[in-house]
């Protein structure tokens, strides 16, 4: 039985960086963040893919342990094209073609029905409040979303956001969807909707966790050699709500060691192309990592 | 007897800032520095000021046990003007009077010369690199300086960081001066220069502490008002420098404790204009800042 629901995107992606491209390789917030939560759980995926999809993408979900009975084969695959300049910060769009992406509904599979932690991955609010309406009563819901939705989309986000715990979203989104460059304020206003915590993923910068009346500043790795970040952030997600449903501690505490594994997850994704670098890690990888993440903290 | 050396500059800033203005208002690296620094050690200042410099000012450093036997009175006093857009991030420069500071020559007080600490603040790299020449032997020297200094004299500035041990800048000067967006390179090409430690100051995203063979990152401190950042990268050498020479303790682990204190000064620095802050600070509020930054990173 899966311990985690995880709906978003599964992508076809094809990205050029300073370092390299890759054509029409695995992508997609729900698969970078059921990858990092299979490192800790077993997450069931909620998504759909066209029946271009390639057979060895599905046979790489398979072999981690993700249960894919929620993951709808129609038409095209959904098909992102962007590019990173120098800096790497922020991700250019040149081409997103939705395709069968565009008229998905969700369909919650009955035997997920009842599973307690949820990850609203980053894909269309409306159907992440669908996901919510048709889950029995998960214990715990996490959403992450992107400026796209801030844009287009903003009632149904803010709705979405007044019905779970957790809110994930990077420092650009925080201070946009809350018109303040101040990320504390922002973070209180966002607590003011309702989450029991924000989470503002800040990439080079590390994270910050606020909630009611703490605060923890989470560090970030030294990378010498970033070669592409797409799909940092759902993996930081996936590894954040991953560690959570395996130790099924909530207390902030708890949520501090996951942020700190989400991050270690993250960091080392960034390091190659698609999940060319999480394909092959390992807990003693996640494990080493954590404990530098510890010592560069420490004073 | 003193027991830091600190050389920059005196000034008088009309700023800006969303949160208000000030006109004439104590400023310089220097003044920030050797008051940040005067909360742990006795700092000796170098600098010029001019035949208008308030008498008030000079009281407010003395009443801190600064050494002010350095500190010429030509002339008129330099003057900056600038402001700070909404971000807060960058001082904008409106207009820049170097007045006294122009034909300033470092003359190091006889009795000076044996200063084992010396903080070369924020001033033209020519003097900081004269301030050298007559020093006896230091034990140990940290330097900062600005994005004015790597545009205009890049040659000095790399003379004299080959000279000193630690070597303060900001992320964006970091990355100019080493034509890279990777901090970790840039770091490491400045460890290549010669210094024993590179810091790295983000402003709101803490600092990095970088050495041969370890590396800390320091949380920042989550303020809510932000009213004036002038100053607060000097504050934070200030701080850094005096806790050094107020333990002797030149380690690593020691380094860490010292940019913790420097991110505390600084910290409180923001929450005003001028030294309007600083000059009411007590080490009860400095040692009660450093508890809340040591919970902050705790995992």
């Amino acid at each position: 039985m899966s311990d985690i629901l995880i709906i978003g995107t599964v992508a076809l992606d094809t990205i050029e960086t300073p370092f390299g491209k890759v054509e029409n390789a695995l992508g997609g917030s729900a698969t970078y963040a059921s990858f990092a939560a299979s490192f800790f759980s077993k997450p069931a995926l909620i998504s759909v893919v066209g029946n271009d999809f390639p057979r060895e993408y599905i046979e790489l979900l398979k072999k981690r342990n993700i249960d894919l009975d929620g993951l709808k084969i129609i038409g095209k695959t959904f098909h992102w094209e962007g590019f990173y300049e120098y800096d790497m910060n922020e991700a250019k769009t040149k081409k997103t073609e939705l395709n069968s992406l565009e008229h998905f509904k969700v369909e919650v599979p009955e035997r997920y029905k009842n599973i307690k932690y949820v990850f609203l991955a980053n894909i269309d609010p409306e159907q992440q409040l669908e996901t919510l309406r048709q889950m029995s009563k998960p214990d715990f819901v996490v959403i992450d979303t992107m400026n796209f939705w801030i844009n287009n989309k903003k009632k149904a986000l803010i709705d979405v956001i007044k019905k779970i715990d957790v809110l994930l979203l990077n420092d650009g989104e925080a201070r946009q969807l809350f018109n303040t460059v101040n990320l504390v304020k922002a973070a209180n206003e966002a607590l003011n909707l309702g989450p029991k915590a924000v989470i503002i993923k800040k990439g080079e910068h590390g994270a910050l966790l606020f909630t009611k009346n703490k605060h923890f500043s989470a560090p970030s790795y030294p990378l010498e050699n970033i070669k592409d970040p797409t799909g940092c952030g759902d993996s930081f997600g996936g590894g954040f709500i991953g560690y959570l449903a395996k130790t099924n501690d909530l207390s902030e505490r708890s949520f501090r060691k996951a942020i700190v594994y989400g991050s270690v997850v993250a960091s080392h994704n960034a390091e190659d192309f698609s999940l060319n670098r999480l394909r092959d890690l390992t807990m003693n990888d996640i494990e080493k990592r954590y404990k530098e993440f510890q010592d560069i903290r420490e004073f």
